[in-house]
């Protein structure tokens, strides 16, 4: 049964709680609940605002041979070398999520480091976002895993 | 019942048949299949080597009341300010979906013109994208039309 | 009789229609009204999605030996060296136009390709621009061949 | 009956007098004359080399409740914020004016800090342009009161 | 009684000890006497040099209803989106803080992410700085209060 | 007694006028009284739209001795070297102010060619930062004749 | 018997009426001829103002196995996304030919999209250029298939 | 007998009192007599911190046919396309002189607006490029007359 | 007996494991053995993807006295202004590391912000060189106390 | 009989054994002979590693009254502008050539010195680009000639 | 027995007597003997102020089959693409050795375009650099012969 | 008696019959003898096209003590840090010398990497230019010796 990582960067533990009119009032336990209706198999779904977190689950999902990883790093997108880094150490699928259309936003939300290293990306449909790139990963894994 | 327009740009009549290494061996014919199968309502789906037939069909799903537009603009999504112009007009949602991630590719397929006036950006996902894209448009119409 | 002409481009068919709060409510068919009255002769009336129509309407314009072109080359302004290179090979004087004010828009719409090549430039006077710039063109007709 | 003011900036007291070729023979007097018979009513007319009486000109403008300002600042649309700050506070149109189409001279006269404050730009026409632009703030200020 | 959250970015432990020429011989525990000192009401000072606590702290603030937020975020003001992003959650004011003027300083201190989302920015006073930026406040929320 | 020069630029005479929403509603007048009551010796306090009377106050306060110099430099910070210049020959501490926080607003005041200069910059506390400047500036001349 | 495409761009149907100081005498159908007479084997020669036709000539190239492509993309090479990408799907070599030397001329001539996908670049040899990118193609081709 | 101004801008007033570690003690006064030995004919010598003042001294020199000048801008050299402006219509030789090397000094001195309209740049010589700079337009004279 | 730090940034605690064709298959334990065995004193050997650790491993190489800091910052090296600053503060020579030639690598890794505050840069010798800089760091400390 | 020089840079007389999958295997004594074989007369044949050796034999062209320049300046072309000013003093036709496409290699390779004074440029057409410009120089003189 | 070929560029006859408080007072002929005393095998040892030398020594490696270049290439490290294109054809390791840290000095002295094509750089250790680089690249010899 | 080398690079040894319209007719023999004459002291004169001749003449100057240096380095200018580097390790004054103004010539002419090394800068005096560097030379080095 195919393991998919679902990591999300810092502030997201507020979501639903902030600025509701570009992120809606969907809670992050909601997202969360969506994603495991979502997929196949199992999830391990994962908020911080610690950027060392982040890489650290990345590499436990290199080590259990995860199949694929979503991220939504919020922040650490425009600012995270070392996560960047650590997505190219991760040998399947991984899909860059965001829950605004971050290219209509300010111009700090428009250099995605992570998207040069990410298979595909997800922006701007709101936390529904999440059942889309479940659902694309899930694809994604059966495509590979077919060839 | 809904509809929604699927806008294909330059090219892509030849998709299957194009650098597959980027592109895949799905046709542009078994993209509108999977569009369709995926779509809970009525879909039209055109493809066009011509700026001017993707204005004009813009303007017509405006005139028809279409409840969402896809668009995979292709070379366009770089240089047509007229299809960005057009698409500001439309007052639904719109979905700019690119088969390959253009972030990975040279620079001048970095700039998309149509990002800041789309609601959602869907890239990467090959031609499955199209289901993701399809399903995820699907789902902003439901939740407009449930306010 | 001097003969003038005025060119349209994108999305121009749908003025009146499409965002009010910019354009106003003054239809397509009404400016070229306004022109009408305005010109002292004859108004050859133009608009298109098309690029290759205004290239050709530019030739057919140095064909006629017409007295002057008036062009709003909408989203075509920032992306078309081709009628930009139409325009250089025209004689007379060059008047273009832009409805809103350009300058105070998006970054996007402040690069034009054609200013470099008109006599003139008018923006930002709403519809009756088309006024100002068809005046204003006989008077630059008067004052050339004057001399 | 309304008041309009036309401002002059540096240099323009050599109008006629000054490199011929690209501002024609019409001196400063002339075109003053040009504006009083163009408009319906009032017009303070001033020219100055000094940026602050343009500015305490804008300030009058607004004490004595002018309809709108015609402004060619000459050299000093390219280096005064502080005429652009002036400016915003005048609540009517302002016409920012050129005799020279700026636009095909060197880059230093590309910039302007005005146009993002202005109604509208006319550039190119020469010394009648003070005709246009005189007739075109009589428009705006006729559709403005006209509200 | 209204609380001030007072939060110091990565290095500022070593206050007094380091740079003594660019920043002076006060400690942190001194600079927290004085806005202790100046404040009118309760000081929750802080400083580390992980972003996720500056992150958590500003967290902490909105969870509590604090007034206002004063932070030097040292290093991180140019490199941290996620304490910007976490700043544009706050609802009241919010002051950025720094002892040397950056803006005298190297390029890599001139572009602060901070300053775009703070209410005011005060840099150069030295440690003294801090009793300006408390008074600043004090005066801010009185006014806030006031409405 | 120590003299403290606190200098205005273009446009700050209309204050409490102009733009209210930006600025307040405090006049000019009873910004002076504030600084005037935050002081603790003579306050030289001055404004003017004309660049050369900013510069030759800054002469006027290094032949008098002064021993600290605020400047609100309105719309001369983002363009006047020769501001800049006489400023570098002030000997004492210089405090640059502004009323809002230049730093949010459009990028034509994001550029400030004083703060290279100035010992410290205040911005975004309203009419209000004439006091925290006056009695930071009291601090700083203090501290200076401590040594 | 080898097949060689001469793609011509916008405004080459006026070559020989258009500014002749910088583009000669010769017409279109004269550099025709001298395709013709300098090629080996079938020349399939054809000049448009509109993007798509061109687009369509090179996927119609692909289709009927074309030896070589030479295209004189005229303003399309400053601006065609959608052409670049068409000829990277051509297997065979592409000459990419301009009539002047575009190096010399103003700016927006300099950044061509074509040259990064072109076998080789010829430029400034007036209409003989013709005769020299056929003569090359056909030593290209030769190469090619004496391999 | 020839007649040559010598301009000087602002802060200059100052000299020999300013930063004497760059531009060293000696006195305006002094380098207007250091000019007038060095002359063969009449100077006139004037000095403002007025950028107005500037540009009519130098309307003031066409008028009286001036055979040459010399400015010394300094703060304007970098900020006053109007002086650049005034010094375009005088049809005789311009040195621009500075005292310093500005191209050793910050990155603020060393785009000048004047060097592109003058005849020759002389920088760096302190106070002694005044006599430079007079007798080499004394040359510049000479070999005009010559003509 | 001198003291040196060998610091090491995110990622690299799956040296030997990542990237082999690029980094080799040396793990960071033997890497540890490697500086061991050249250094001619003791070595505090770290590695962390946590930014604040490496800061405050600096922090406590200042306090305990250390000789000298062989960084190699990772991911860091181009984000972290925070290790920037702390480095500082150390008195004695620094060398920043890397084991491939970041300059032959992506635009992202070419702007190091450690390299201006380094003693000393050494790239692209694999594994060994941390052999390079432990040797060249005790020859650095001896010729420092030699003096 | 017509003089052509073929001026060769450095790195070029280690043609054929360099680089083979770029240049090929075609030796510079080879390519000469190509020259002679296609040249209606004269051919002086060189290369050089020295900058000024090149700068010289344009001299010499220009004091032997040469027809044509034909120069692959290779490494030089994006760094001497002595050759660029060499080469303008030459008063006949100039061929810059290129053996491989430089548009299509490093950033380094794109900005060329010598296209803005060359007459015509062939880039990508491997050593039988030498044919094609010793044919397209005749062409060029017989032009010239025959007006 | 392995050949060194160690290169020095411009200026770099003068070590030891220029600018010491950057270089150090060892001569160029001490270096020498460091290289050879640190070397295993032979050491070609040149310097010379002449690029074409200089490539013609990397030419003589090549030919002479030597096992690694040093090369300090000083001033021609910034503007050298000829040398630069030399290293390209040298199939061994590549080391670019600088005195000082190229990285604190002034914006001149930033972009190597050498790096690109080294295979390690060293830089900022002194003229012990050419021990540190003659030791490593006995290692990177080391290694590649025992694959 | 003082030694004064005036130093002259590529090109310049076809003064006088190169560019007329730029450069006039003097030659370089006259020019010598014009410094000659205007020198207190032994020149040495030089010219070469060789960027080596002038740094070997600079380390010459050197070594002899001239007093100063007056060098117009021509296509050197823009493009040798290996001069640059030289002149800094001349202890006494430099002046940089231009005949043509370079700042009115293309944008390649533009960025001198002298100017920042140069004590003093003169361009524009045609080659009577040499007579005021030679004099303004003579009063540096009095001024200097004076000390």
């Amino acid at each position: 049964m195919s393991l998919i990582y679902v990591l999300n960067g810092p502030n997201l533990n507020r979501l639903g709680l902030r600025e509701p009119e570009i992120y809606g009032r969907t809670t992050l336990a909601e997202v969360e609940e969506m994603c495991r209706a979502a997929a196949p198999g199992e999830i391990a779904f994962h908020q911080s605002n610690r950027e060392y977190e982040l890489i650290e689950w990345i590499h436990e999902a290199i080590e259990r041979g995860a199949a694929g990883i979503i991220i939504n790093p919020a922040a650490f997108t425009f600012t995270s070398v070392a996560i960047m880094d650590a997505l190219k150490m991760f040998p399947g699928p991984v899909i860059e999520l965001h829950i605004s259309n971050v290219h209509r936003r300010e111009a700090v939300y428009h250099n995605s480091l992570i998207s040069g290293v990410a298979t595909a990306v997800i922006a701007g449909l709101g936390p529904e976002g999440y059942i889309a790139a479940t659902e694309a990963m899930a694809r994604l894994i059966a495509r590979n895993s077919g060839r």
